[in-house]
């Protein structure tokens, strides 16, 4: 677990940034690196050789010649190490196995229940996460494991704090647990941190800054500033769903408030809603069946939750700027509610802050969260080196 | 007039990054911005070089031996260039000239309605501007002008977009008219986010996230992310003045909507209030006056105008989690402001983001605003170095 507060760490030119420029095609030799980040070719150098003696970085034969001495190749093994990234959900859970460039290798979703508590959870995840390691051919090397939950995180120890719908888990030492069954660094962060970093690295790598909302059972955010992850000074940011919103006031939160946004508009407050008007849904995913079946009642308990999320994310665009919102989780597949959404947010901001505000749905998906799980893990393992 | 979107530049070791290492007293020599930026000897040679050739940096004869050749020692010049600094609010103006270093030389403060519209209040300003700077010791040159103004501006541009109580100002090119009477480099922003920057740069440089609030006839917040001001996709990040809160949800804002911020709790809504109710007010600082007399219903007006400052500041620490909100402005003098202010936010924020929150005073007060524009503006002359 690191104190750093940003994704891709503190300086344009660490070790991580160069692996970065690697492993997304920008460069291929020290000299590549050299010019990109500005450092001397002595720093350079003496950063590849700690990349390669990691096994982060590989020499591949000769690279293309410039005249002069021709230059030594660069690459991002992806065929030796892997990562483990696990995504908790409320639910579910969606465990991958992950190459050293980031990219999925084998992926694997089932049910869990979040309520259960988290050393049943963790240990069902962790074995899950074995067997996954287990099936890869030969020659892989576990090099660290990323974990998601779906909660506030106390990002500098790893710990849970203060949750709602996730009994038992309030100050659990996440990291505390995984590590102790590990001998590979673990980093543990909020799933909707982790979609931010996934979503922003492999849809949106352009932008500088972006909110990624996830609608689920809970509500989060994550955010990326200056193309960084933003996580605040406690590992909060982004955490919206005790703002206070118009609609309903009297609805207690399990926070001891009235009116939270969680209480109103997250898929959990929407399935008991519905379960009170009488229809048949148990989960988050239900509502969206419902509401894709044209059912009115689902309908309208979705437009009026994605007006409260619109009414925050109102003040979140205003106070912010971003280039983009993006909104994933599975109430993300509701089209209603992504209308109310949009029409409370345009109607309350700036004519500046929405000039040119894309808003959409997560083009990493289901997959976002294991991808910023990876993402994360990647990164400690090079601020470890 | 510059499109990045930090105050410091993208990279630490930028030619500005050197420039701070040596005005703040942490490098005085070629080896020092080696060891402490990680750039190689001859790139920080070739920046240093260039920063003299711009009479930026100089070189002050021997500095301290390390044992082998003596280092040139290096400093900032200060009796030589100026910055000008101007920092207009609704009612008067603040202008300043400063050294290289960002330190003030002269200041002066004078009564101006911004509502006499731009060409007017700009030529005036620009006029005292002249008078301040022909009153300094001979041999000054002045090398760049920061300007402030009491709305959005679109900082790419240079423009005043939709700001409110400012007519006239609409869409007016700011940059363009004061650097068509100036053949120096002109930098214009939103007077909010120059408070942040001269504050953070003078009172808190150790903060990493922080919102400066300033409560003065309008209501506008300035955001430091990551050690740097963040001005968002368009330049208005920070603007709270159109959130919507609970407060009087009938109150016409000049923006077209109802319940806005700016329209119950801004220092121009507390002098109508208190001025519907009998009480003789024409200005902010009236109101701040019959407070700290102890005037009961000037004293009831502020402390609504704090929650609700309150209710959206709760919203912006949730959601971006800084280690201290700083509020400055007429307004952060009035004690029952700031107590109300701080009981609504504590009421509506997560217990993480709250942890170890600081919620204090400016301390640059009335100077924060010439702090920042000069600081804008010296990274803009080294932008362009």
């Amino acid at each position: 677990v690191t104190t750093d507060d940003t994704a891709g760490g503190a300086a344009r030119g660490s070790a991580r940034d160069l692996l970065r420029l690697v492993a997304t095609g920008m460069a291929d030799s020290r000299a590549d690196l050299a010019r990109l980040s500005g450092l001397s070719p002595s720093t350079v150098s003496q950063r590849v050789e700690m990349l390669i003696a990691q096994d982060l970085l590989r020499e591949a034969g000769a690279g293309r010649s410039r005249g002069g001495r021709r230059p030594r190749q660069l690459e991002v093994p992806t065929d030796t190490g892997v990562v483990g990234a696990v995504d908790l959900g409320a639910h579910h859970a969606r465990i991958a196995t992950l190459d050293l460039s980031g990219q999925i290798v084998t992926v694997r979703e089932f049910a869990v229940e979040v309520s259960e508590g988290p050393e049943p959870v963790l240990s069902k995840l962790l074995a899950h996460l074995t067997d996954l390691i287990g099936e890869l051919p030969g020659g892989r090397t576990l090099r660290g494991i990323g974990v998601g939950v779906p909660g506030p995180v106390q990002h500098d120890l790893g710990t849970v704090v203060s949750p709602s719908r996730m009994p038992g888990w309030n100050g659990f030492d996440v990291h505390g647990f995984c590590a102790e069954q590990s001998d590979v660094p673990v980093v543990v962060d909020n799933d909707a941190n982790l979609m931010a970093l996934g979503e922003h690295r492999w849809a949106h790598a352009d932008l500088e800054h972006a909110v990624y909302v996830k609608a689920g059972t809970g509500i989060g955010a994550g955010v990326i500033s200056a193309g960084r992850l933003h996580r605040g000074a406690q590992g909060s940011a982004g955490d919206i769903s005790h703002c206070r919103v118009s609609a309903d006031p009297t609805t207690l939160c399990s926070c001891g408030n009235t009116g939270c946004l969680e209480a109103v508009a997250s898929g959990a407050a929407l399935v008991d809603a519905l379960r009170t008007r009488g229809l048949s849904v148990t989960h988050p995913k239900d509502v969206t069946r419902l509401v894709q079946d044209g059912e009115p009642v689902a309908t309208a308990a979705t437009r009026g939750a994605g007006r409260a999320i619109g009414e925050v994310l109102a003040v979140v665009v205003n106070f912010f700027n971003p280039q983009a919102v993006v909104i994933g989780g599975i109430l993300a597949d509701c089209e209603p509610l992504l209308a109310s959404m949009r029409a409370s947010l345009y109607e309350r901001c700036l004519p500046l802050a929405t000039q040119t505000l894309t808003i959409e749905r997560s083009s990493t998906g289901v997959n976002a969260g294991v991808l910023g799980a990876a993402q994360l893990v990647i990164d400690r393992i090079l601020d470890a080196s």
